[in-house]
Order: C-alpha cells, then structure tokens, then sequence
C-alpha cells in the first residue's frame, strides 16, 4: 500500500483530508480511485489504513479504516553528522541514510567541506534535503521522518553531543587500531541504543578537528583497510551500525 | 600517494613505461614532477612504489623503489550477483561496491529487470563499468581490480554458483525469519571466506526466481524491516556482509 506522511491538521477523527499536491499524487500519478487504500503516516510513530473517496479536482478525502503503531522504525536512535560535500552527494546520503533508518541528520561545517557561505545553503538546500528524506521515508516503509537540522560548526554539533546520552563515534581513515565493532561493544557489555556518527568531507577530518573531537568524548574509529568516498563512508558506517546494534533483524 | 592499474607488459624489470593517457594524467591532471613516486599496480597482488622520470608530451617512464604485497583486498571473496536497473543506478554500485570490497560484479537479467536486449547492453556498458571500478579501486587502495563479466540469466548465474564453493545467499523482501547474520554463521561455526550474493531489481525478484534459487541450493535472507530500494540494498548488504566477516577490522 502506497504511504503518506501528512500534516496533523489534515486528520480529523476518522476523516482524512489530501490537499492539491497529495491528490494530483494519489489520482494522477498513481491513479488510485475511490475505494483504494492507502497508509497515511502523521510522524507520531501511528500508521493509520485509510480508504479513499470523495475524488475532486484539488482535494481527496479518506476514512480511517485501521489504525496501528509503525513497525519499521529502528530501535536504535543514529544521528549521522556528515561534513558537507561538493555537488549533489549528499543529496544521496539523505536518501539512502533515511532508507537504512538514520533517525536524524546534521550536516557539519569543518575545515576542509567546500562549500560557499552557509547562508547560501540556507533554506533551499534544506527544503530539497526534506524532501528527498519524505519520499525516502514513504517508500522503505518508515513511521518517523528524520529529522534535518540546518547545518552547524563542528564545535557546536560536538557540545550538543557531549551533553546528550549518545555514544560519539567519529571515521578516522588514520584511525589503527579501533574498529568500529568494538567501539559499538563497550567493555560493560552495554548495548547503545542512541550513537552519534561523525564522517568528515572528501579529504577527510583534520588532525586537530580528530584531537577536538576526542576532547569531547568522541572514540575514532576505523572502517576498515580501504579508503572510502566521504559519501560512501556515510552510508557504510550507517549501515554497519544498524546493522551491528540488531536492526537488521527479522 | 597516487596509485594506478597498469597492464602487465608495460612492466619490464624494474622499468615502468606509462602510456599517452596515463602520461597525461600524471602530468597535466595531478601535475607530478620528475622525482615524484606513485603506486603501480599490476593486479597480481603486488604493488610497486616507482619514482618517476624521462617526462615527455606522450609518455612517462619510472623505475621501481620498492616493492610489496597489497595489504587492503578483502579476505572475504564476495560475487555480487546483481540485477540490470534502470537508467545509471549500477554505476553507482560498480562504484560503491569496488570500494567496499566486492570481488566480482555479475549483472543479472533478471523477470523485472527493465532492459532493452542484451545486444543493447554489449559492451559499451562493460567498458564504462570497468573505468568506473578501475578508478575507485585505484582511489579505494584495493589491490586488485574485481572482475566484471557479462550480464548473464539469473539461471545460469545459479548453476554457477552452484558449482562453487561460495555461500549462496538471496536478498528477499519476503523472507521473514533468516536474516543475515544468521545465514553468515553456520550451525557448524565455520566462517564463510566466498559469498554469493543476489540482489533483484526494482520490485524484486518474483516468487518463482526466489524458489528456483532455493532449488540451487541459494538461502533467502532478510535485509531487515525497512524496505530498501534496488541498489541501496545492493551496496548495504556488501556492506554488511563484509563488516560481518571482518573485513572492517583494522
């Protein structure tokens, strides 16, 4: 069944309310008609089935037929702080971070991402970058959008990281001896159900930013012999993190 | 240092002559001088550190320094049986997976995989998959190119790995019960060192495909609850396999 992440005001009781843009989608380009169901999704982490009727030019309403908690959503919460790259490759990285089920976003500002000013990323990159991760969402079957932040200084995501319970991880290519396995065991046996992953932009993390970082209990870690595109270190890292910590499980 | 793939007869002793291309890249793309030492790679597993010399318009020569097992191929052999996607998604994992460690790429025609005829395919696509694996195993510091063969029917590909020694595992959105993890590790407690892996286009392998694979002797496996698209689930599952059998440790 097609997904939809709407807006709450759109769900009234049992009553489900498609606005232009959703309708076009549900009559046009899908070409539902009335008596289709479909799952509409509020980001509350509550699926509601809902059947279609009531078909007009610019609207399509809906009555709730079922209602159930999301399933798919991983346990554990990862927050992928990734250094902003040049082109459209991060573009990527939204897409198949949120597919894998990265629970929240915070594109990182460091020494040596090229970008222009931040204000010239403002709020288009981030609207594009919304949207990529909604349609992501809708299709792999996710309860909960990501959340995207506007991009920060690496300093300040660091503070944020140190004042929560997340454990920090930070991909080092010069990083020997850690691997990213036993960074995710503790020595207590613990199992981390929020980590915070930083991966730095091509040409990777400076030394000192690697020295700040531990400075604020982030562990370097290693992913491994070769040496990965920036991009492909995101989506890799997230995936072996998912992965390791049972998210993968049936 | 910068690394590259040269065909065997351009080797002779310890004298490295580099051709038109090649020349023109060492000197007008990253603007190396007489004196300045490169990687040469013959895929054998060895690689050369080669000081350069004799710079003309249309060739360079070196003369080998040192010489050296490679020490970053993967020891998991992993064939990435993959189906033919649409537009220029398999680039992408021709490109990601190289740089994760797969050893050998097969296409795969596959009931839903959207192509023109094979003929079509020929070997334009071949050429231009090879340029794109040959430069990330060259930016990767993988010591040998992994081998691209011909798209092949998913039926053939079967009976070939059946032929093999290679744990034969089939990425399927229906599995339920077998993930991953569990399929890696063998009641026997024997670690896998060859993986065949299938993964199907977009909308999946049919059942049929699923249940001729299991004929082969292929196990289904569960990539997890989110749904992932085509080639995300492609390069995640390389991913995760080769984190599995640690290909990720330092």
């Amino acid at each position: 069944m097609h997904r939809f992440f709407v807006s709450e005001e759109l769900i009234q009781g049992d009553n489900i309310f498609f606005p232009a843009d959703l309708a076009h989608q549900i009559s046009r380009v899908l070409r539902l008609n009335e008596g289709a169901r479909v799952i509409v999704l509020d980001n509350s982490g509550t699926e509601r089935e809902v059947e279609l009727h009531s078909f007009a030019k610019r609207s399509v309403q809906g009555t709730v037929r079922a209602q159930r908690p999301t399933e798919r959503e991983p346990r554990t919460h990862l927050t992928l702080y990734m250094a902003l790259l040049k082109g459209k490759k991060l573009d990527w990285v939204f897409q198949k971070g949120t597919e894998l089920g990265v629970s929240r976003f915070v594109p990182l500002l460091t020494r040596r991402s090229v970008v222009g000013s931040l204000q010239s990323l403002g709020d288009v990159k981030l609207d594009r970058w919304e949207a990529i991760a909604r349609e992501a969402a809708e299709q792999s079957g996710r309860g909960r959008l990501p959340q995207i932040v506007e991009p920060q200084l690496l300093e300040v995501a660091l503070g944020e990281v140190r004042a929560s319970a997340a454990l920090p991880l930070i991909a080092w290519e010069q990083e020997r001896s850690k691997s990213l396995k036993e960074a995710l065991h503790p020595v207590d046996g613990s199992r981390p159900t929020r980590v915070a992953l930083f991966v730095g932009p091509e040409g990777g993390f400076e030394e000192n930013e690697v020295l700040s970082a531990q400075a604020y209990g982030a562990i370097p870690v290693s992913l491994g012999p070769r040496i990965l595109r920036a991009e492909t270190a995101m989506v890799a890292a997230a995936t072996a993190i998912l992965y390791e910590l049972g998210d993968w499980e049936c």
